[in-house]
């Protein structure tokens, strides 16, 4: 039996096995295999007829009366409620709008002052944000910002580097669940825990967690997260991000963005700022119910069920992955950035196209750009990070284990052509 | 001839020579007087098809390609352009996205960094940021965030003493254009020339002047503006704001959210932020798409329509409720906090319900939510702001004269009810 036939065998039996192979149904997919739901999220077919309604009946035709009547009002906690057992949170502590970015600058700003909340104007010496350094981007612009704005000094440092960097200078550590670029998952409960040690707090970055593996927030006493809700949730295009605030810390949560939707009485047009108590306290301006009620809609794919059967699903879409690439492309061709370990790999497999291996033509081997634009013509959707990184994302809610066979195939046929 | 058919038919002629009365066609409207389009404009005819589009093409079917093939990468400048000509901008120099509050706190910032760039270390010591005391609350307490972050005091004036409170201490001012509780349109050129003559940079607050009124951004000279785009723009609920920074100005544009999509390369990953040139430097993190995209299709309803005739209905329109309410409602029941002269005002009237004048019954007067409540369910569609103001918004588009002799009629008749 050739390897191919061997493989498609066992991604049938792999996926007339999987339990959450019919959820699929509930997204709106074409023939090609997406992997780049890591990226944008697919459409869930709830969605479309729901947005459809908000514009017509809600907008044009209750217009004003929906702020109260279809429920606008309360959507950023209502929505936070709905994404909270994904992330291991009990209801009340998170709260829907604004960018990622935005919800990192609340986040950060907010630790700084919980911890000079704590020391007082010396600061107890707390001086120092670590950041990681091998964040999305953005995660440490927003940081460098934080830290000029609270007079603090920004510490870009590993996450294998944090317990070492910690001190009794540390102020606040903002840290990714899984790298964007990699997809390693890093130890959210031993960093938070060594954080706490060390006496500051501790601000998470899920984006490429959530709705892909069990986050558990509430569980391992995480301070402050932030992540987006368009990739694993499939919220739609740049739907809004959330923010977490760990119930015992809401009283002292002292956003730098004080918004009127966060007064404690938001139509007392009061003059003098006085924050409500909840998750509310994270909302800063009106929320963009377009996009919001999208994502709500996205949400009800979820329903019936758990992050523990995504989870253990992922880890064989990623496996079978891993073993179906190494199979079809020649050794060299390609290497796999992902952690092997599955207590260290999120949802996602990246793979280097080494420019110096392995490939006979003149000029070396192709690079990732072209073989990314390549295999998105045969209908395999990753995307390409710079400088040489392939990346496919594997959302359970709606892959299966011939998409993933199909794909490995598609790529060594690919880099084959480039020979 | 009675009071009510002599109106009748003055409404009549003046309906017949609006050359803007067709523009209702281009909205979704029903039997209602809707004066509430100064806090929720009503849906454009435009939208519904445009996001059915955006969601099941664009998204569903294109999926992430959808960044470059649909615009959406691109939309905060593209967008940004398309308002800028209906508030006197040139192209270049507004980017749409995220709320306003957010914006208030960029603008702000910026702008005290730029009087910090001028002067250096010392500041000059210009430690003082003035706000407009009669503002809607956000943007005081979004201000006076963006003094304790930059280290300067707040100082609450009225619009009217902002030129005696300027001084070497001012760093920069924040005002409305129109006070969103009033309808009292403030002199933008003569406070933007005063704040200048004190060295001092002035932010604008356009929400409840934009698409309303001629702004005349570049002509007077304001330094930075912001403003809200789901009242006279009507792009839909909490759609995203956007945010003005005058070109000469933009290479010292200093944004306190340097997220990844204001960087000169932000698929280049770079871990040290290098801020993009021109109006884009405004942006922070990921657009909201369907939001962003619904206040596209809207902005499509102003084609062919100067703002300079829109302002003119706007004044008749104002004009004709005072008339009628003066002439329907009896003396002391209400009174206009609106200004009379038409420099002084914007495009909506507000009536306080006298708690104390005129009323027989037991009691004394109803009050104002009261009133209001019985107003919408007799089809007049305002809203009350507190503690006693009946506020009606006039967006010349979709209001008409006979609408506005009917909602007075209907005033008329609820406070009769009451009596």
């Amino acid at each position: 039996m050739s390897e191919i036939t061997q493989l498609t065998l066992e991604a049938e039996e792999l996926d007339a096995a999987d339990e959450l192979s019919k959820l699929r149904e509930r997204f709106v997919l074409d023939d090609a295999v997406y992997l780049d739901g890591n990226s944008l999220g697919a459409l869930p077919a709830s969605v479309p007829d729901r947005v459809d309604d908000v514009v017509r009946r809600q907008w044009g035709s209750l217009r004003i009366r929906s702020w109260d009547e279809s429920g606008w009002w309360t959507a950023p906690e209502r929505i936070g409620d709905r994404i909270a057992p994904l992330v291991g949170a009990a209801a009340g502590q998170i709260v829907v709008g604004d960018s990622t970015s935005v919800n990192v600058f609340k986040a950060v700003v907010a630790a700084v002052r919980m911890s000079e909340d704590e020391h007082g104007e010396g600061r107890g010496g707390r001086d120092e944000i670590l950041v990681d350094a091998t964040t999305f981007p953005t995660d440490g612009y927003i940081a460098e910002s934080a830290a000029r704005m609270t007079g603090r000094t920004l510490r870009p440092v590993t996450p294998a580097e944090v317990p070492d960097a910690l001190s009794s200078r540390t102020a606040a550590v903002l840290l990714n669940h899984v790298d964007y670029r990699t997809g390693r998952l890093h130890d959210l409960p031993g960093l938070t825990a060594a954080i706490h040690e060390a006496g500051a707090y501790a601000v998470w970055d899920l984006c490429h967690s959530a709705g892909a593996l069990p986050v558990g927030l509430d569980e391992h006493g995480v301070d402050l997260a932030v992540g987006c809700t368009y990739k694993y949730l499939n919220g739609g295009p740049g739907s809004p991000a959330y923010l977490y605030v760990r119930r015992d810390l809401q009283p002292r949560f002292d956003s730098p963005l004080p918004g009127w939707n966060s007064h404690v009485e938001p139509f007392g047009m009061d003059p003098a700022y006085e924050p409500v108590a909840g998750a509310r306290r994270g909302r800063v301006g009106t929320p963009d119910i377009l996009s919001m009620l999208a994502l709500e809609a996205a949400l009800e794919v979820w329903e019936g069920v758990s992050i523990e059967s995504v989870r253990a699903k992922s880890l064989a879409l990623t496996d079978f992955f891993l073993k179906c690439v190494t199979s079809y492309v020649p050794e060299g061709r390609v290497e796999s950035l992902t952690p092997t370990p599955h207590p260290e790999r999120g949802s996602q497999v990246a793979l280097r196209c080494s420019p110096t291996l392995g490939f006979a033509r003149a000029g070396g081997a192709p690079n990732a750009a072209e073989v990314m634009k390549h295999l998105i013509t045969e209908g395999v959707i990753g995307d390409f990070r710079h400088p040489d990184v392939l990346r496919f994302g594997f959302t359970p809610l709606y892959i299966g284990f011939a998409d993933v066979e199909r794909a490995a195939r598609v790529l060594a046929q690919t880099l084959e052509s480039f020979d």
